[in-house]
C-alpha cells in the first residue's frame, strides 16, 4: 500500500456537517411536502443495464452515460476486430451505467411492477444521478434530482396540485422571515404552443418555434421575429403574432387573449381549455397563488412534454429556474407499454441550495447537530457529567460530553467549532450545590440551573 | 429506439413504496439515535478515484470493486501492448471506480479536510456501496452501510458510548411491543486476543489463533483446539488456553478469570483494563445493559482493529452479526496521515430489514403514506372536496382526493391497495349536512363528522 495525497474525481463534491445539515433542511421540506400530497417514496439501483439507458437521451447524453467495466477478464468475450476503436469495444466490455436521471429508471420501474401498482401511482424519488459532463460553476457530475410525478390519470387535479406544492415548499423554505425568496411559477402548455404554429399556418414548424418564442425575454420581439423569419416562417404568419406578443394582464385575462388567436386551432383550444381548468381548480381549492404566471414563451427544452409546462425562476437573484415539469404522455412507449401519462416536477437542489445561501434564508438552529456539550473541570466532575448526559438524552436532547475532562478552552473551542449552541460547566462547586453552568453561547450569557431545569429549558 | 422488455442488473434492488417505508423506519431510526450522540452527518461521492480504493481491501477485494469506464474514445490514449490482457488495459480505461465501503472514502475525507476539521470528529454516513460479489440470498450488489466513527480520541467514553447506542437503536426499532428480538451484544478486544497468544508463548501466530477460537461457537472446544493444533501450537500451549475455555459468570467475573491467565503478557493485560473502563463507565451512566456479553473469542474479520471489537448477534431468528464494530488506530495510514485511531460502529440494513420482517416487529402505520382519501360520489362532490382537502392539508394531514368522481369501488380500491388508513366520502347528502362519512378502512366502522371533527381527530 503507497502512501498517496489523496484526491476526488473531478465535478464530484464531499459535503461535510455544515453543508449536509442545508441540503438535509432542503430535502426534508420537499420530501415532506410531496408526502403531504400523496405521493409515495420508491428508490431504483445507481446502476441500470446499457439497453435501459441508452437511446433514451440522445446522442449526447448517450455519450454522457457513465459506463460500468464488466467484472473479472472483460476481454475474455472480445474478438480482435473489436480491438479497433472505442466503440465497437464498447458493448463488448460494458454492460451497465449509472443513473442519468430519474425518469428512465422510473419508466422501467413502471413497467416491471404495472401488475403491481394501483393506479394512478403517484411516486417521489431522490436520488444522485450522475453525468460525465464537463464540470462547471454549479454543473456537477453527481448531483441530486428531487422528482415527483403521478402517472395513470390525466386530470387536471395533478397539474393544480404541483402549483400548490411548488409554493409550499417555497414557502417553507423561507424559514427567516427578515429575508425572501421572490419567485415566479411559470406555467404553460405545449398545446398551446403547437396551436399558435398552427393558426399561423406553419404547422410542422414547431420546434424552431418554440426554439425562438424562449428567448423573447432576453433578446426581445424584434429579434425573435427575425430568427423566426431566418428559419423560414413568412412574413405574414410572423405578423400574425403581434397580438401574442402585446399580451398582458392576469392569467385569465392574459388566457382570454390567446385564445383569440387561436380560434382556428382545436389543439390551441384544447390547451386553453386545459390551463383555465387548471386555474378553475385552484380557485376550488381557495387558495391564493398570485407567484403563478402564464407564460406563452415558456417552451422547455424537452421534446416529449405534451400538455402543461412548468417552470420556477427566482426573480431576486441571478439563477437560472430552480425547478420545472410538465404533462408527458408517453413515459414507457420505449418499454412496450404505451399511453402511460403522467405529469412531473423536479426541485434543482443545488440550485435552491446556492439560492437560499445567498439571500441567508437558512434557519439559525442546526437541525441535525447537537443541542448541547458538557464540559468538565475534573476526573470527578467528568464522571458527574455523566449521569446529567444520561439525563439529557433519556429528555431526546441531543447531548454530548466532551471525551475527556481536558483544558475548558479546548472544550469550549469544541463546543465552538461543531456550533453547539448550549454549553454546561461543571467542577467540583456545581457538583456540590447541583446547580450547573448553562452557558449560551451564541448571546455570552450564562445561568445557574439544576439538571431538570437545564432540560425543562432545552426542550 | 427499439421496445424492449427491461430488467435490473443482477445483484440490484428497486424498493416500492412498501419497502421504503419499513427502509425509512429502520434508517431514521439509527439517524436519530446517531445525533442524540452527537454524530454529525457526511456525505462522499459514489465514485473514487481507482488509486484511492485500490490495494485498501486486499486482492480479492480490487477484483470486486465496479471499475468505470473513461469518458469518449476511452482507447485513445493505449497502446497495442495494452490490449493483450484485461490486466495491463484496465489501468489504461479507467480511473474511477464505484464505493466499495464508507471507511476508505471517510479517510479520504479526513486527510483532504484535515486543516477544517474540529477533532475528535464524531461522523455518520448512510449511503449505498457497491460489490461485484456473486449475489444470493441476502447479499447485494448495491446495499446501504450505517456508520458511526469517532476519530482523533481514544477516550473509551467512545466505546461505552456505542454500547449504548446499539442498546437505543435495537429498543426503538421494536416499536411493536407484542414481538420482541432477543440480541447479545457481544464485546471483545484486539489485545487480550494478542495477550492470550503471547499468554500460550505463541507469538506471531495471532491471526490463526483468531480464525480458530472464532469458531468455537460451531465446533466445540475440541475442534477449535485440533485447527489449533494442525497451525503448528504445541500442545502445551493449547492446554493452557483450558481456563479460557472454562470461562463463566458475568462479564465482571469473566474478565477477572482472563486476566489470571493474561498476568505474563502487558498488551492483555491493557485489554483487559480497557474492558473494565467500558463497564465502569457504562456503570456511571447508571445504564443497565443486560444485552453486552463479553465473548473473548470474539475475533472479527478485519485486521485492522486494535482495541475494543463489537458484534451484535440476534439470538431468536436464524442470522449473523446485525451490526458490528471496533477501534482501530491507523484509518489514514495509507493516505499519509498517521495515527489517527478511532472507533467506529456500522448496524447491517439489509439484515436488520429481514430480521424486523420475520418478528413481525414493523409498526403497523405507514410514515411516509397517505392518512386520509377522500372520495366523491360526483363532480359537485369533488369540488367540494378539494375545500375539505385544503383544510385537511393546512392542519398538515397527509391527504388525497382521488382524482375525478369515477365509480366509489374504484376509489375504495386506490386506498386499499395503498393502505390509507381512513376515507372520507362525499355526496350531495354530505354537502346538505355538512357532516361527512369517515370510513376507518381497518375495522370497517364508519362516523358522520365535520371538517374540523374530522382534523381533529386524524392529528
Amino acid at each position: 500500500m503507497s502512501k498517496q495525497k489523496p484526491s476526488l474525481p473531478k465535478g464530484t463534491r464531499d459535503f461535510g456537517p455544515a453543508e449536509m445539515n442545508k441540503r438535509h433542511f432542503i430535502l426534508e421540506t420537499i420530501k415532506k411536502v410531496y408526502q403531504k400530497y400523496g405521493y409515495a417514496p420508491i428508490e431504483t439501483p445507481a446502476m441500470e443495464n446499457l439497453s435501459v439507458l441508452q437511446g433514451k437521451y440522445g446522442d449526447e447524453g448517450d455519450q454522457l452515460l457513465f459506463k460500468i467495466l464488466n467484472s473479472g477478464d472483460f476481454l475474455s468475450k472480445t474478438e480482435k476486430t473489436d480491438l479497433n476503436s472505442s466503440k465497437d469495444l464498447l458493448p463488448k466490455i460494458a454492460e451497465k451505467g449509472l443513473r442519468y436521471d430519474l425518469t428512465v429508471p422510473f419508466a422501467r420501474f413502471v413497467v416491471m411492477n404495472q401488475h403491481n401498482l394501483s393506479f394512478p401511482f403517484k411516486r417521489y424519488q431522490i436520488q444522485p444521478v450522475w453525468r460525465a459532463d464537463k464540470p462547471q460553476k454549479g454543473r456537477y457530475r453527481e448531483f441530486y434530482q428531487c422528482d415527483a410525478d403521478a402517472i395513470g390519470t390525466d386530470s387536471l387535479l395533478c397539474e393544480a396540485e404541483i402549483v400548490l406544492m411548488i409554493k409550499e415548499v417555497f414557502t417553507l423554505l423561507q424559514a427567516k422571515k427578515a429575508n425572501s425568496l421572490d419567485y415566479s411559477i411559470k406555467i404553460n402548455n405545449r398545446k398551446i404552443l403547437s396551436g399558435l404554429v398552427e393558426a399561423i399556418g406553419q404547422k410542422g414548424k414547431e420546434t424552431d418555434f418554440a426554439v425562438a418564442i424562449d428567448k423573447l425575454d432576453k433578446i426581445g420581439i424584434d429579434k425573435v421575429k427575425e430568427e423566426l423569419s431566418s428559419k423560414g416562417f413568412d412574413q405574414a404568419a410572423i405578423d400574425k403574432l403581434d397580438p401574442v406578443f402585446a399580451i398582458s394582464g392576469n392569467n385569465r385575462e392574459k388566457l382570454q387573449a390567446v385564445k383569440s388567436v387561436l380560434q382556428s386551432s382545436e389543439v390551441g383550444l384544447k390547451g386553453t381549455n386545459e390551463l383555465e381548468e387548471v386555474l378553475n381548480i385552484l380557485d376550488s381549492f381557495g387558495m391564493e397563488v398570485p407567484e403563478l404566471e402564464l407564460d406563452i414563451t415558456l417552451a422547455r427544452g424537452l421534446s416529449y412534454y405534451t400538455g402543461a409546462i412548468f417552470e420556477v425562476k427566482p426573480n431576486n437573484v441571478k439563477m437560472g429556474s430552480i425547478s420545472g415539469g410538465g404533462r408527458y404522455d408517453g413515459l414507457t412507449d420505449n418499454f412496450g407499454l404505451p399511453n402511460v401519462s403522467g405529469v412531473g416536477i423536479s426541485f434543482g437542489v443545488d440550485r435552491i441550495y446556492d439560492v437560499l445561501e445567498e439571500l441567508d434564508l437558512y434557519p439559525d438552529n442546526n437541525i441535525t447537530s447537537t443541542k448541547v456539550l458538557i464540559t468538565a473541570f475534573d476526573q470527578d466532575s467528568w464522571n458527574y457529567g455523566l449521569k446529567v448526559l444520561s439525563s439529557l438524552r433519556n429528555a431526546e436532547i441531543k447531548s454530548e460530553i466532551y471525551p475527556e475532562p481536558v483544558k475548558i478552552k479546548k472544550q469550549m473551542k469544541y463546543a465552538n467549532d461543531k456550533q453547539i449552541p448550549f454549553v454546561i460547566v461543571i467542577g467540583s462547586e456545581e457538583i456540590k450545590s447541583g446547580k450547573l453552568a448553562l452557558k449560551n453561547m451564541q448571546e455570552g450569557t450564562q445561568e445557574m440551573l439544576s439538571t431538570d431545569e437545564i432540560i425543562n429549558f432545552l426542550k
